[in-house]
């Protein structure tokens, strides 16, 4: 019962791609326009035909669409609602895919006033950017985490969970504060820590970043993988999920002291223990789906 | 010109199965026979056939060997080089694949006087251990290191290049205290931030270990693969290889309280620079084939 006729796409990189080519293949009844503020990623998705009509400015995007989903970075949202509300239909509702929800949710609440807007969290994505990233089956077997306000409308809260789940994902309700914390621990400190790790390995003197490159199938060209996502993405993640990101690095930096500690000491009883213990976690995941459960990944260099 | 006949495997996990069987694969006209301390993983190494002859005990597995690989955890080489010292053939070449080589080294040489002794490190692994792990291909495309020691064997050394050549893989020489700084790097110090990570994940009291398991698509179910690896071999490498570990975690250390500083200060410029500079040690990972360029790894979910 996806009761969406209409769907506008505002900002055409890997999610709003996605979104696109997901409405193609699963909900062959929506129409969908698209826009992005870049020319050129305009132009490639023309070519890609990420929407049906990709438009040259987000007001003709929206212009009689019944849901408006932002796919821009985190840092952007407050001032994309603003441009499109003069234009948005009155009974529209707006939506986005950011990833931290708290500050998006009151940025959107306060440009778009008297619209329906409920923030919505697909957990999904690749280490690729841009027009050419995109693709239909994202959302397949993903989260979407969707945080309603208050007196959130419940016909249109249901039609975007219908709308979400037609596209492969199953979705899940939370509040925008511990959607924050949720995403903190199994997103946004792994991206943190693969990012300085990463550079901390091209910084150092006594081993040359050809040697660093040359030996990362030890272990290190896992954290490559999230260490090359879209720096503007993330750089608006940490800036406007600060506070439930400090509290769980802090929570990180505690334990890695401890274990710091342990090797310091020499000290293997502790660092067994703790080693045997984070497998099960591996098993979790694999055994929900949430991960491939071949050696590597499934990597096309084994077996 | 592999000049070796007869290969003794101690230790039949990941890598010692996967060296017999690539041995079978790569090397037709060498026998192969193996021992394993566990009698259950003896047993499974017969049936997998992982050697040519799986033996009773150690002593029998080398007796008549020209070439011995220990393939045990790091802290059980010198005892086992002990053990088999008595039995060793004079112009056997007694070699390993512990993924720390500097006290690996001294333990050899002390437990193995007058014995050519020549440490290696296949920079090769999956999260699984055991002897139902192991496959043929394992090294292809892989890097092996080599660290002779002084006035080592130039027959033997190379011969032993020749047969991990022969196995797939790419040979490097290096001494031993710049391969334990690289592995650190490398290898080391992105299991232990794993493991440590992992591990915060799932003592919080605010967000659910069954949250961390669901929405862990979003980055950190690329850190639990390898937290998944081997408690006891990764006990004994941060008991082995403390000194370059506990330097590099510093300078990891250092650069995350910078990045904390940057989000607690909200400067974004200084997150972007960062950003962006990684992505390149990524891409250049790709180009050398050390991993899949696909997006995700080429896990199944996508495409």
């Amino acid at each position: 019962m996806v009761s969406f006729r209409k769907v506008a796409i505002i900002g055409l990189g890997l999610l709003g791609g996605s979104i696109g080519l997901a409405i193609r293949a699963h909900l062959p009844g929506i129409t969908s326009t698209g826009y992005d503020i870049d020319p050129a990623v305009r132009q490639r998705a023309t070519e890609r035909e990420l929407a049906d009509r990709i438009c040259e400015t987000a007001e003709e995007a929206v212009t009689g669409a019944d849901l408006v989903i932002l796919c821009v970075p985190v840092g952007a949202m407050g001032s994309v609602a603003s441009l499109i509300a003069p234009v948005l239909s009155p009974d529209a509702l707006v939506s986005d895919v950011g990833s931290s929800k708290r500050t998006i949710s009151r940025a959107l609440a306060e440009a778009l006033p008297g619209h329906d807007v409920i923030p919505a969290h697909p957990v999904a994505g690749t280490e690729d950017s841009g027009p050419d990233a995109g693709f239909a089956t994202l959302f397949h077997q993903r989260w979407c985490i969707v945080t309603p306000p208050e007196g959130a409308d419940a016909g249109k809260l249901a039609a975007l969970v219908a709308f979400w789940q037609a596209l492969g994902a199953t979705v899940d309700t939370m509040d925008p504060e511990h959607h924050d914390r949720v995403l903190a621990v199994t997103s946004h400190i792994p991206h943190l820590i693969a990012y300085t790790i990463v550079g901390t390995a091209s910084d150092l003197e006594e081993v040359t970043r050809s040697e660093v490159i040359k030996y990362s199938a030890g272990g290190f060209r896992d954290f490559t993988r999230i260490a090359a996502s879209d720096p503007t993405m993330w750089r608006d993640v940490f800036l406007h999920n600060r506070d439930a990101v400090l509290e769980m690095l802090d929570r990180f930096l505690t334990d890695l002291a401890l274990m710091r500690e342990a090797i310091r000491a020499s000290d293997g009883e502790t660092m067994f223990d703790w080693f045997t213990r984070t497998r099960e976690i591996r098993r979790s995941i694999v055994a929900i789906g949430q991960d491939d459960s071949r050696p590597d990944f499934g990597r096309k260099d084994h077996r």
